[in-house]
C-alpha cells in the first residue's frame, strides 16, 4: 500500500518502508508500563523519514500538510510514556541525522535537535562545559527529545528541571501551515514548545545552556538501613560547598537488580549512586563518616570513562535493570515536598513495604532540594495501581503519572492554553502527534 | 624602646618599626562600628615583621614563644570587627609576602594565605576556574584573612557560606608551642582554625575549593518599591535555571549614597546590583520583566574589566560609600529566615522607616535561599543599637553583631570548644591574637 505521500517527498530523503524498521521506529519504552502496553501495542507509522537539513524537514512538512498526513516527531524513542508513538498512524519524523553541534560558547551550545547528548558532551567539554541535566539515557537519547519529552535528571540537583526559566534558551521550530516555515522562539517563548511531545512545532535547532565540566567521580554508598540512606542524601543535597550531579537513593531489594554491581552491593543494604566533584570528595567523605555510610565503589572521572556509567542505574534506569529481573514490575513517579525531616517518605516506605520498593532522585524545585521517588512496583491489577496513586495523593505527595500518554495527564494535570493555542497557529489540520494533547482534543471537540 | 624580640628575629626578615606604619598596620575597618571605635583607637603593636617564606614565619613564632611576645595575624586588614587589632600590643604578622599559588586543578587551588583574592583569581581564570566566594574588599583582602576573619559574601548565593563543608578543604597551620612546627588539617579538620581570627594557629597555606568561571556579566535593576525589589531578588535566587553571583537589594536612600552610579540610580527607586552569567541574561531579562524591573545598567564581563567592579557597592562596601557620604552611619547584619514571602523583612522595612535602611543581600543557607541584611542605620546612642538589636532577636530575626570584637559574640554566639582545645594544644602560652576568643578567656580564668 503505497503512501500518496511518497511522491511529494523529496529524491534525496532517506526513506525507511520496511514494514520491520517502521515498526521498531514507531515504539519507545512505553513496556515499562502494563497500562500502557495495551494500548499502544498496535500503533504504527506508515513510513518513517529521517531528513539531514532543515530544508528536507521543510519539504516533509509541506508534503505531510498538502497530503493530510499526521507526521509524529521521534528522537531515540527513549520516552516512556509513548510521547513519539503515532497514534494516527502517517509519518514519523525521525531527527537523529540532524545532529550538527552548530557552535559553543562559554555556558551556552546551538545543536541541531536530533544530536545526542553524549555526542553534545564529547564537544563541549573540550571547552570545559557540558549539558546542565541529562536523562539516565544519555548515551542515545537525543537533544531534541529530552526537551520535548522529558523533565530533568541527572543534574537536576543544581540546576532544577527543564521547565524551569534558564534552562532552555532558544529554539527554531518549523511549522504545519500550509506553508510550512520556520520560528524562531526565545525567551520566555520557549514554553510554548517545552515538554509538548511535538504537538505544535517541530523543533529542529535548540540553544540550550551548559554547566561546568567538573570532573565528575562515581561513588556507591551503603547503609544498614534505608532512612538513613534517604537523610544521608537529603543532606548532601543542601550542602552547597559540595559539587554532585546525581543523589540516587535505593531501598533493598531494589541494589539487588543491578547485576553488574552485585559485588559492591551488599545483602539488605540501601545504597546511595552518587556523582560528586572530585574536588569535593574529600569533604563528600567526612559527610559519609557523620552518617555511618560504607564507600563500596568509587571511579575517578577519568577511570569512569570505561565501563558501565553508575548513572546508568538511576532515574529510570533503575527501572529497566529491575525489570530485566523482573518483567512484573512497573513505577510510579512521585514528588515529595520538601521536608528534610522525610515524614512522608518514611510513611509510604513502611506502609507499601514491598509492593512500593522506595528509589529517591533527589533535584531542585524552585530552589529547595526535595526528594522525587521513581518508585518500583509490584503491578497486580489496574485498580490496585490507582489505588496506590489516590492514597499518595491524598496523603500529600504528587504524582507524576507515568501511565498515561495524554501530555496534560502526566505531570502537568492542567491543559496549557498557551501551547494550544500555538497549536492552533502553527499546526491548523491537528497533524502534529495527533491524540496526544487534551487541550486540542476538547478544543476540536467542541 | 626597642623590643626584647628584635634580636632573635632572622636577618633577612622585613621588619617595620617606624611608629606610623606600625600604626597603621595595627588598624582595620573597626571605625564603621561606634562601639568599637573608642574601645580600640588606642591599640597598636610594638613592630610588624612581613616574612615571604613559612621558614620564616616558624622563626618569628619560636621567637615570640620565647620571648612570651603577643602575635597578632594581618592579611590586608579589610576586616570590620577589630579581628587583626592588637589588644595586647607584641607583633603582627603581616602575611601580605607570602602570597603565592602554589597549583591550580580543575576545581581546586593551592594558595598561601596572603595571596589577594584578586590575584588567585587572575590566575585560576587561566584554566576556568576562580575563588568560590569573596568579599567586596575582593581586590585588596587575602583567602588568610578571609578565612581567618570572613563568612561569606559575592558567591555565596551559589555556595553558601565559608563554614559550609566544602568550601575548605586544607590548611597548614604554624603552632605557637615551645618548638614551633607545621600542622595540616584536612577535611572536617579545617574547622579548628576556619574563621577564629588567628587565636589558634597561623595559617599559611589552604587548598581552597574553586567555582567556574562564568563570563559574569553585571546589571543594575531598579523597581518603584523596595518589597518588589526585595521579591525579585528572591525569586533570582530561587531561579536554579538562571546562574548568578551576586543579588544585593537596596531601599531608597541607600542608592543615593553610591557617587559613581548616580547616573543609573533614579531618584527614590529600589535598586538591585547584581551579577549574572552571560548566558543567563536572555532568560533573567525574562524575569525583570515579569516583576516591572528597569534595567538601567548593564556591563559585558569584558566591559566590567573597566571601573569599579559593581560588587565594590554591595555587602559591607555598601556601608563603606554611604559612611563616605554620611559617617555617623552604621550598621547591622542580620538572618532572616527562609520565607518567601519576606514578611519579618516587610515588617523590619516599615517598622524602622528611615532609621534602619533595608540593605539585603540574598545567599544560600544550608541548602535553602535566604536574605541576610547589612542595614544601614542612623546611630544614636549605644543603648538605642541595642534596643534595635533586641527588637530584631525578639522578632525571629538573627543579629550577627558586628559592634564587638570578640569572635564569640559576633555571629557564632556561644563557645566553640573544639576551637578553644585547639588553642589549647597549638597555642599553650595564650599568645595569638589575644582577649578575642571567650571561650578561652574564660578558660584561663577559671
Amino acid at each position: 500500500m503505497p503512501s500518496p505521500i511518497l511522491s511529494l517527498l523529496p529524491q534525496t530523503l532517506d526513506v525507511i518502508q520496511d514494514p520491520h524498521q517502521v515498526a521498531k521506529l514507531s515504539k519507545d519504552y512505553y513496556h515499562f508500563s502494563p497500562i500502557l502496553t495495551p494500548q499502544l501495542d498496535d500503533k504504527v507509522a506508515e513510513l518513517v523519514v529521517r531528513p539531514s537539513t532543515e530544508a528536507e524537514v521543510l519539504q516533509v512538512a509541506k508534503a505531510c500538510v498538502t497530503t493530510k498526513t499526521p507526521l509524529t516527531v521521534r528522537g531515540a524513542g527513549t520516552g516512556n510514556y509513548g510521547q513519539c508513538i503515532p497514534l494516527e498512524g502517517g509519518v514519523i519524523l525521525d531527527l537523529s541525522k540532524l545532529n550538527q553541534v552548530k557552535w559553543v560558547k562559554p555556558g551556552i551550545a546551538c545543536v541541531q535537535a536530533g544530536a545526542k547528548l553524549a555526542a553534545i558532551d564529547k564537544i563541549t567539554r573540550e571547552q570545559g562545559w557540558e549539558i546542565r541535566m541529562a536523562p539516565s539515557t544519555y548515551r542515545t537519547a537525543t537533544i531534541g527529545g529530552f526537551i520535548g519529552g522529558g523533565s530533568g535528571g541527572i543534574g537536576s540537583i543544581t540546576y532544577g528541571q527543564l521547565a524551569d526559566r534558564g534552562n532552555l534558551t532558544a529554539v527554531r521550530v518549523v511549522t504545519m501551515e500550509n506553508e510550512p516555515h520556520i520560528l524562531e522562539l526565545r525567551g520566555d517563548q520557549v514554553q510554548k514548545v517545552n515538554h509538548a511531545y511535538g504537538t505544535n512545532g517541530i523543533i529542529t535547532e535548540l540553544e540550550i545552556p551548559l554547566g561546568p565540566a567538573y570532573p565528575w567521580a562515581e561513588v556507591i554508598v551503603t547503609f544498614n538501613d534505608f532512612m538513613t540512606a534517604a537523610r544521608f542524601g537529603y543532606t548532601l543535597g543542601e550542602a552547597d560547598g559540595i559539587i554532585k550531579k546525581l543523589i540516587s537513593i535505593h531501598a533493598w531489594p531494589i541494589p539487588s537488580y543491578f547485576a553488574a554491581l552485585q559485588d559492591v552491593l551488599p545483602e539488605r543494604q540501601a545504597a546511595a549512586l552518587l556523582m560528586i566533584a572530585e574536588s569535593s570528595l574529600e569533604s563528600f567523605n567526612e559527610l559519609v563518616k557523620e552518617f555511618g555510610g560504607t564507600v563500596t565503589y568509587q571511579k575517578t572521572a577519568e577511570q569512569a570513562k570505561k565501563g558501565a556509567a553508575l548513572a546508568e542505574f538511576t532515574w529510570n534506569h533503575t527501572t529497566l535493570h529491575a525489570r530485566n529481573v523482573d518483567p512484573s514490575l512497573t513505577y510510579l513517579q512521585t514528588l515529595f515536598p520538601y521536608d528534610t525531616a522525610l515524614k512522608l517518605v518514611e510513611h509510604m516506605y513502611q506502609h507499601f513495604g514491598d509492593e512500593v520498593m522506595m528509589h529517591l532522585e533527589f533535584f531542585r524545585v524552585h530552589g529547595q532540594v526535595c526528594p522525587a521517588a521513581l518508585q518500583l512496583m509490584r503491578y497486580t491489577t489496574e485498580e490496585r495501581l490507582n489505588e496506590i496513586i489516590r492514597y499518595h495523593e491524598t496523603q500529600g505527595a504528587f504524582i507524576a503519572n507515568p501511565h498515561t500518554y495524554i501530555l496534560e495527564d502526566g505531570g502537568r494535570k492542567q491543559i496549557n492554553e498557551t501551547q494550544v493555542a500555538f497549536k492552533a497557529k502553527v499546526d491548523p489540520y491537528g497533524l502534529l502527534n495527533p491524540g496526544k494533547m487534551r487541550g486540542w482534543l476538547e478544543r476540536t471537540q467542541s
